[in-house]
C-alpha cells in the first residue's frame, strides 16, 4: 500500500474547516505514500474545524506552486467562503486543474472551484447547500457518493469519505 | 416615528444567524410602528447566532402566507446556507418579490435570493464571499454600503445596516 | 433621517456588556447622523457580550473629556458591575449630568449612575434585579417600557430598546 | 473535628454562582459535621457555577423553613442578581437573620441581604462592586478579609474563604 | 480496494473519545469494504470526541456478542477510563483475544487492554502517559509508530492512524 | 485553628485538574495555618480545571524541592496523565514518600503515584477507572472514603475530600 510514493499533494486549510474532509483525505493519501501539504493563510498557524479539532499549517498558500504537487484536494466546511476570497488560492486551483491534474473537492468545497471558474461544463456533486450555485457556474450537478468527471472527483458530506478517497487514489495511479 | 403603523415584515432566522444583522432591523421596524415576525424552520425554537445570540422564533416558517406581508427581511450568517433549501422558503421570497415588495437581503443573505431565482439583471451587492455567486445567477455586483434596485435593498456586512435600514423604511413608506 | 448630524454620543464597554444594549443604540443613533464612540478600559481591545457579540472600543475611558460629548448612553449586562469601580467612569457621568445632557441607562447600567451619585430624586426603571438599589439611591423605581425624567432616559431591557432610542433621540433634538 | 455534629446550614445556588464561593463551605461544614442543605429554585437541578462546576440542589428553595437551620451561608457570583428577585428567598434571609442565626454572605451575596432589608446598621465587608449600594442600604463598609458584626459574618472573595468559614464555625459553636 | 467485503469489526465509543482515533479506522475500514460496527453505553446516542467531533452510536455494548466480529479496534482519548469499567467491554475484549482475532488498541486505549487481562507477555506501544500501567501489566513496553505482537496491534497517537490501519487491514486480510 | 502554622505543602497543578480536588485542599490547608505552594510545569501560568476553573501557578515544578515541604498533596482530574510524564514530578513525589512525609492522592492522583513506583504493598483507594492500574502496581486497593496507610492518604473523588483533608491534617499533625 505505498502506490503513492513520491507524489505530494496539496490540501487547504482555514479556521471552520470540515474537520473529517481534512484529516481523512490527509491520513488517508499518506497511508498510500503522499506526501501532503496542508497550506493555510499562514504557516504554522493553528486553525480550528467546524467541531473543534485542530490543524496546524504545514505551508503558508502564497509561497505554494502547483508545479510541486501531482493533486489537490478541498475540503469542505465554511473555511471556503473565506479561501475563494483570496487570489492566490484561485490562481493554484486554476493551474492544478489547467495541467489536468486531480482536482478533488468536497461538501462546500465547490465555492473555491466556482470562483476559480473551473466547473463549467463539468459534472459534479456537493452538499445540496450549494447545488444551486455550482449550476450557475455552468456545472452538472447530481446527487451522488462520488463524481469522476475527467480530472474532477467530487463527493457530497463526511460520509462519502471513503468513496472520495478511492476515487482520488485511483486517479492519482493513472 | 411611527411611520410603519400596521405593516407586517417577515425575517427569516435559522442557527449560525448573524446576530446583529437579525436583531438591528428587527427592532429597528418595530421602532418605527411594523409588526416584525420572526420565522424559522419551527415555531418557539431558539435559534443561536453565530455569535451566540439567542432568538426564539414567532412562527413557523411553512405556516406563513406572503400575503400577510408588506416586505421581506433576510439576515446572513451561515443559516441562509440551510435556508436556501427549504422550498417554502425559495417561494415565500419569490412571491414578495413578484409582488413588488421591498425585499432586503444583508451579508450571505444572497444565497437565499439566488435559490428563489430572483437576482437576474438585478444590482447588489453582499459579503465579497458570495460575489462571483451572484454574478453567475445574473446579478450586477458592487461594492457599497447599500444598492436599491427597484424593490430590492443590500448591504454588505453589519456595519452597513444603518444605511441597510434607512434604505428599507423609505421603501416601505412610499 | 440626519436628525442627529454632527452630534457626538459617548457609550462605555467593558466585558460582559449586554450585546443589544450597546449594539443597537450605537447603530441607531449612528442611522440618525450622531458620531458615537464606545470607551472601554483600553482603547482598540475587544470586549465580548454577555451572548458572545465582540465590540472593539474606539478609545480608552480615562481620555474622554465629558465636554466633547452630547449625551451618554450606557449598556446594560455585567460590565457595569466592574465599570462602576472606575473613579473615571463615575465622573464622565456626574459631569454629563450636572451639564443637564442626556444621560441613558438601560437594564443593570444603573449601578454605574448609582455610584455617580446622580440617581437621588429621579424617576426611573431597570431590570427589576437592582430596583432595591436604586431606590436606595434615592431613586423613584417604577417598572415601565422607558422612564424620561428631566435628562434622564431609563429602560428595563433589550425588547425595550425601540423605546429607549425614540426617547434618546428626541432628547438630544431638544 | 466533628464540631458542628447534628446543626442544619442552608445555602442557596442559581446558575452563574461562585464556584468555591459554594463549595469551599459547604465540604468545610460537612467536614466539621454539619448537615448542608443547597437549595435552589428547584430540587435536584444542576446549576453551573461561572466559572463551570456544576452542583445539583439538594432542595428547592420554596420547600425550605428557616426553623429548620441553624444558619445561612449564601455564595457571591452573579446568582444573587436572580436570587433576590424571589421573595421567598428575602423572607428565608430575614428570618434566619431576626432568629439571630449566623448569616454568612461573601463577594455579591449581599445583593440578597441588601433585598431582604437586614444590613441597616450593620457593618460588613464585599466585593468592591457592590460597596455602594451596601451603603445606600445603611451598612458600614470596610475593607478586610472577614467582618463579624453580631450575627452576620461577611467576606470580599473567594481567597478570603479560610477566614470567612473560620468564622463561620466559631459563630455556629458559640 | 475491497479487501474486506463481508468482515465486521466492532469499535467501542463514549464521551471524550479521541475523533480521528475513531473516526479514521472507521472510514478506513469501511473503505476496505468491512462493516464497522460502533458501539457504546447506549445506543444511538451522539458522544462527543475530545476535539468536539459529534458520533452518534450504531448500537449498545451489551447487545454486542464477540461471535458477531472479526476484529476489534479501540480509539483512544479519556473515553477507554470510562470504558474499563464496564465488565461486558472487557469480556468482549477478552473474547476476541482468546478467540485469536486482530485486537487493535491506540493511545489510551491500553487502559481497557489492561483491564481486561489481556497485555500479559504481549509486546505493544501506546501514548506515554500509561506506559508504566502497561508495564506493570506485564506488557513490553516500546515505543514505535506500530507494533504488531500475534494478534495485537498498537500505536501511539493521531500521527501514527497510516500505519495504524494498515497493519489491521493486514492482519484482517490473513 | 492555625494547628499548622509554619508547615509548608506541595501541590501539583497542570490543565484539566480536577477544580475543587486542588482548590479544596488549598484553603482547607490555609486555613488551618499551612502555607501551600501549587507548582505546575510553569511558573505563574493559569492552568484550567476540568470544569473550567482557573489556578495560577505559584512555581514551577522543575524549581521545588523536596526538603522544603512536609507534605505533598495531588489532585485527580486528567492532569496526572500530563503530570506521571515529568521525571522532576516522580521524583520529588518519590523522595516525600522515602521521607516519611504525608502523601495524599485522590482520585486520578495515582497515576502518578504508581509511577513513581511508591504503591507497592501499600493499601490504597481511588477512582474506580484506575483500581486496575494501582492493583498491578503492587496496591491493595479497596473502595472507601480514605484509606490511611502509614504516610500515605488517599480517597476516591470530590464527595471525599472532608474525610481526606481531615486525616491530611491529623497527618501533619503528628
Amino acid at each position: 500500500m505505498s502506490t503513492l510514493n513520491g507524489k505530494r499533494v496539496l490540501m487547504f486549510v482555514d479556521h471552520v474547516y470540515e474537520d473529517l474532509e481534512l484529516w481523512y483525505p490527509k491520513l488517508r493519501l499518506t497511508e498510500e505514500g503522499a506526501e501532503v501539504v496542508v497550506a493555510g493563510p499562514e504557516e504554522g498557524v493553528v486553525y480550528t474545524g467546524k467541531h473543534g479539532y485542530p490543524c496546524r499549517s504545514d505551508a503558508a498558500i502564497n509561497e505554494m506552486e502547483s508545479g510541486d504537487f501531482e493533486a489537490l484536494v478541498i475540503p469542505g466546511g465554511f473555511a471556503p467562503d473565506k479561501l475563494r476570497r483570496d487570489p492566490r488560492v484561485l490562481q493554484l486551483t486554476r493551474e492544478i486543474h489547467e495541467a489536468g491534474k486531480p482536482l478533488a473537492h468536497i461538501c462546500h468545497a465547490g465555492w473555491i472551484t466556482i470562483s476559480a471558474g473551473v466547473m463549467d461544463g463539468f459534472r459534479c456533486t456537493s452538499t445540496p447547500g450549494i447545488k444551486d450555485d455550482l449550476k450557475n457556474a455552468g456545472a452538472e450537478w447530481v446527487d451522488q457518493e462520488v463524481v469522476v468527471d475527467r480530472n474532477q472527483i467530487s463527493s457530497r458530506n463526511p460520509n462519502d469519505l471513503p468513496a472520495f478517497c478511492r476515487e482520488i487514489i485511483k486517479a492519482m495511479i493513472r
